[in-house]
């Protein structure tokens, strides 16, 4: 297997595994648009809205970063990203928010938890691809706002923090869930973790097992960051 | 008075007018990335739902765009324009969509008016101001996507045809009445016009019957475009 660390010329497997992945996290964007432009709408305050308002075109703008790499490896990027349309419907059924704050919880976790897969699966890209992946994974600051918004809320109602850290453990549940679907339906998505986890450590498979290990870290960190037990 | 086409240097009070019509712009392309983000949201299909979020984006960068001239003629961007928050809301109330047709047709009806009361007011406008609006009206391509989906689905449909030719009506009603109201509170966007008409036509003075008339033939137009009577 070539490293694809190293790698100047794709073998099309690859591509074709850095396509489908690179679809994902394009749709992906695209949810994310849908729900702050849905909170935005539904924000508090003008301020508020103006906020979730450029944090949703903020991520159009990764999307069509996204998409760009996908044309310069030789996809179809709408077709690409919309051939993930509807994967998150289930998940959006199960995980209906019942106030403004439980849908930026709701962002800030399943966000999270994406981001975190996709970091997972990059070290298995080639290396501008990768570049990519990680430069709009870091440039996105929807954690930051979740944070400062759900910690201050918090804060100051007992009641409603301990409201969200219930609600943060059935999203997490649900979020991994939705990961092992993807995870079954797209074997690329699996072969990007394997590549990527055996490049970075000899002793690391890659499989779903240490996935969700990870994930599950990760999330627990992310919730500490708002006070909340994960 | 300084001829507003070729002044460098303005006035105090015309830079005030100018912020305000400025923000009454970036407002409504605000209110438009809300209405197409929502509209993306409740698509028949994920291609269209794609259209509608390019278009939101495209909303969104109009706004930034007017915001950095309110900043450039030192301004505060975002105050100047949620000063106009909730302008709207009871338009938005009396104009609830009973379809997507119908939403799509209020998008197309609303922007439309707001638009063309834009282009009358933006001669009153310093040359550079004018310039930045003018540039940022005809980037709108919402009206192009409207125009395909509404007639497209129109043509094969005369029940629906004559039901949104009725709507139509209601709603461009409405949006002249939202006009006036402005109008009526916002002495600087009837300055705007004035100034703007008689700088055109030495017979026209601007007033309000005058502006009703314009925004009337173009509505009327614009229906037409659609196939639809006014």
């Amino acid at each position: 297997m070539s490293d694809p660390s190293t790698a100047t010329h794709l073998d099309p497997t690859s591509t074709q595994d850095a396509v489908e992945l690179l679809g994902l996290i394009a749709y992906t964007e695209l949810a994310s648009f849908t729900r702050l432009a849905a909170d935005a709408a539904s924000a508090p305050d003008p301020a508020r809205q103006l906020r979730l308002v450029r944090l949703a075109g903020a991520a159009l703008a990764r999307q069509e970063r996204i998409l760009g790499r996908i044309a310069e490896l030789g996809g179809d990027p709408d077709a690409a990203m919309l051939a993930f349309a509807g994967t998150f419907d289930d998940y959006e059924m199960r995980t209906e928010p019942a106030s403004w704050w439980e849908s930026v919880l709701k962002g800030y976790v399943g966000n999270g938890v994406a981001d975190d897969f996709c970091r997972l699966a990059v070290d298995g890209l080639d290396a501008e691809t990768r570049r990519i992946v990680t430069e709009v994974l870091d440039a996105n600051q929807n954690a930051e706002l979740s944070v400062a918004v759900l910690d201050e809320a918090a804060t100051g109602d007992p009641v409603l923090a301990s409201r969200l850290a219930l609600w943060g453990r059935r999203l997490v549940g649900e979020a991994l869930g939705l990961v092992q679907t993807l995870m079954g339906e797209r074997p690329a998505l699996g072969r990007l973790v394997a590549t990527g986890a055996t490049a970075r450590a000899d002793d690391v498979d890659g499989d779903q097992a240490w996935v969700f290990s990870q994930l599950t870290a990760e999330h627990t960190r992310r919730m500490g960051r708002l006070g909340l037990a994960a």
